[in-house]
């Protein structure tokens, strides 16, 4: 062991850049699945291609990941980690500054977010990662707007609110908007804000 | 030939019972289709089940559609043209009992319609025909309500509503609601003219 260590470093710190650098191979094989996955369906995604953007063995990403669903889930837990964190960042004090955060939001986030639950039911193991993305944005939209709505409504309408948000916040409004009715970025915000004004006056 | 036209029958009314036997093995293959295609990714569906569910040989689907993306646009094709049909039967007088019809519409068709959006860019020649959908869509949106719009409006308004009116009528919003939301079919109803009702008063 000793002539291993040679150069004078501790073994410990040895160790450590090895793990980092093991942590810096896994971060470029998921981006690299990530990027791949931005505009190829998953079942033409082919890991001798991600291995080879990432610049590794297709035995490493292998290894690492046990092959081409558990590498697809990794990534989208870890997008769902970075796009909860947004949409935590998103939720402001006022409402139309929440739309408007929400509309950027998407504009960095949406097509991701929307391609994973169209492809979920193709992925084993991303049927309940797309679940648990749902029941964010369900909880996400009770805890930033609850407070705004009117207290003297009753149950049943409270709960009809509730979900006409959800349906206004989804991402999939923002695409119909965007795509299909050819609006920018802010006439979306305007639109979404129109949405909302008559449910949280 | 003489031999063969034994029986007493008509030649033509032969070929005709044979053409309308040929037409409904046609018809019993593409509903097979169908109900695999309702609850199974099109990847997943095996061209066997569907030959052996409709009764005939996989060699006999493969002559008649060239194979399973051919058969799986053919089914879109038929379904598209029902939908369409369907869809304008829903336009009615008013906005409240067009949203009615449309949510009932959507209780038949919207499932098969989000799937087929959702698969589309696994499938030979179905982003087509999605396209064509959403722009079916777009338009039936614009015919249907564009009467009801405040006339007095400009432009740029009048396209900021039409869009906000394509989003609201959108199959997702009715899924949102009635899934993520938990509502009834009745009360995905109130939601979307309760949604309507500023844009088109």
């Amino acid at each position: 062991m000793k002539a291993r260590d040679s150069g004078g470093k501790p073994r410990e710190y040895r160790m450590s850049v090895r793990a980092e650098s093991a942590e810096a191979t896994g971060e470029r094989i998921v981006d690299a699945m990530l990027t791949r996955f931005a505009d190829t369906p998953y079942e033409r995604i082919r890991l001798d291609d991600v291995a080879a953007d990432a610049g590794v063995a297709v035995q490493t990403v292998i290894r690492r990941f046990g092959g081409k669903p558990g590498l697809m889930t990794t990534v989208v837990e870890r997008e769902l980690g970075r796009i909860a964190a947004a949409r935590e960042a998103a939720a402001q004090a006022s409402v139309a500054a929440t739309v408007e955060a929400l509309v950027e939001h998407y504009e960095v986030y949406g097509a991701l977010i929307l391609k994973t639950y169209s492809e979920a039911p193709l992925v084993p193991g991303l049927v309940d990662l797309a679940a648990r993305g749902r029941a964010y944005h369900v909880d996400w939209c009770r805890r930033t707007f609850e407070q705004h709505l009117d207290p003297s409504l009753d149950g049943a309408t409270q709960r009809l609110r509730l979900a006409q948000i959800v349906a206004v916040c989804d991402a999939t409004t923002w695409r119909i908007l965007r795509a299909d009715g050819g609006l920018t970025a802010a006439e979306t915000t305007t639109a979404l804000r129109a949405f909302l004004a008559p449910l949280l006056p």
